[in-house]
């Protein structure tokens, strides 16, 4: 882990379902915590349709942005699953059989149930690495700076851990979170002066409605906790003058 | 409500909370799904951080790209919340008092509560119209075809209403869902023919872990009724003839 470097990355999420509304997005949340861990910050999230000239456009772009690119979604059997074919044209790269995937997934399964559905999930870009799958066989891959997982959460969530060491982060983003029981307007002004004051940290104000009562919750985001700690004592500065009552912190 | 016109939009989640990992995002879900009751297809979401530069360039891309634009988060009363003075830039126009927003928070609040905090709430681009909020007092805008809206999903959910005459939609995008007891993989080879044969048609399959059994959800979406009953029966004869059990239709 190296000290003060920031490294960023992006999330594409490759599925109509999400377009549509039908299923709610978790993966970001679930790799975006992930990756705050060991020092990399989520900076952008795209949603994109099951179609290989957007998903082509959209990681070309991103894959030159940001130090890191995440996928999810489309590496599986069926015709909608189009992440691997339309991953290898990004790069240039010839959609194949990987080797070491098929001898994984020939063992994988029962023998003679290794049909064509599923030797579809291992094809991707030539030279591409594979990321392990605990959960059900079919591994996702990585090239240069770009990963792919699948979308299913579960499954992503289990191929996190063997990804650690293939990912070099800066130094992790730390956060502290003060829960008040006031309202956004009451401390609008005195939150923004400390924000001001301390303009390389990250201060969010987020109404919540717990229990049957309101309050903020303040977060306070940095890779430094010196800074997190002099943000909160100038926090808590006005909290106490306006005789605020804090829940949780 | 036009026939056969199609009419896209794009989400622009605007929120340090959702890259943080820290809040899962369900405004797109949300969104999604009511906008494809009227007739609009969301074809793109961003998430975007708090950062002006960054909103007023997406919003500039995605504004020119499709018939609407939504955005959603950072039009509260505290320093993070630049939403209004970003979308005022994006469009050259002066971010100014909205005298009807002041009129209708003025006599939200008692006399006396109207503080700066919440006068902040009533900035927007100049000529922008209200987008009436019934849960918490402080007004969405909508300029041209940019349509702001709160981060809060109870509150997002509840300004919907007030907005279903002012979206003008093309034919509702319709959707019937069918659930197999089978995996992807035992019907990847057919579901793929009856997607050839049907190209016009949106064909997803989306495997579920339910009471501990698997299953594969397939679903199709049209604006074309007859186009959906059509897919469905060439699915039924595969389902019958390979003896898989329907869980759900």
């Amino acid at each position: 882990m190296k000290k003060n470097i920031k490294v960023n990355a992006s999330i594409l999420i490759i599925g109509n379902e999400i377009l549509s509304g039908r299923t709610k997005d978790t993966n970001t949340s679930t790799l975006a915590s992930w990756l705050n861990s060991i020092g990399v910050k989520v900076v952008e999230v795209r949603v994109v349709p099951d179609e290989e000239e957007i998903i082509i456009n959209t990681l070309n772009q991103l894959r030159k942005k940001y130090d890191y690119v995440f996928t999810t979604g489309g590496i599986g059997p069926t015709h909608d699953d189009i992440t691997a074919q339309s991953v290898s044209k990004a790069f240039g790269k010839k959609y194949e059989i990987h080797k070491e995937a098929f001898k994984i997934l020939e063992a994988y399964y029962k023998p003679g149930e290794f049909n064509e559905g599923r030797q579809k999930m291992v094809k991707m870009p030539h030279d591409a690495k594979l990321i392990l799958n605990p959960t059900s066989g079919a591994p996702g891959f990585n090239i240069e700076n770009v990963f792919c997982l699948p979308g299913v959460p579960s499954i992503l969530k289990s191929m996190l851990g063997g990804l650690k060491n293939r990912i070099i982060g800066g130094s992790p983003i730390l956060s502290y979170t003060i829960s008040l029981r006031t309202v956004e307007s009451e401390i609008a002004d005195s939150l923004s002066r400390v924000q001001e004051t301390n303009k390389d940290v990250e201060i969010g104000s987020y109404p919540f409605f717990h229990a049957g009562k309101l309050g903020v919750s303040i977060v306070i985001r940095s890779e430094n906790q010196s800074k997190i700690d002099s943000c909160n004592s100038q926090i808590l500065e006005f909290v106490n003058q306006k005789k605020i009552e804090i829940v949780e912190r």
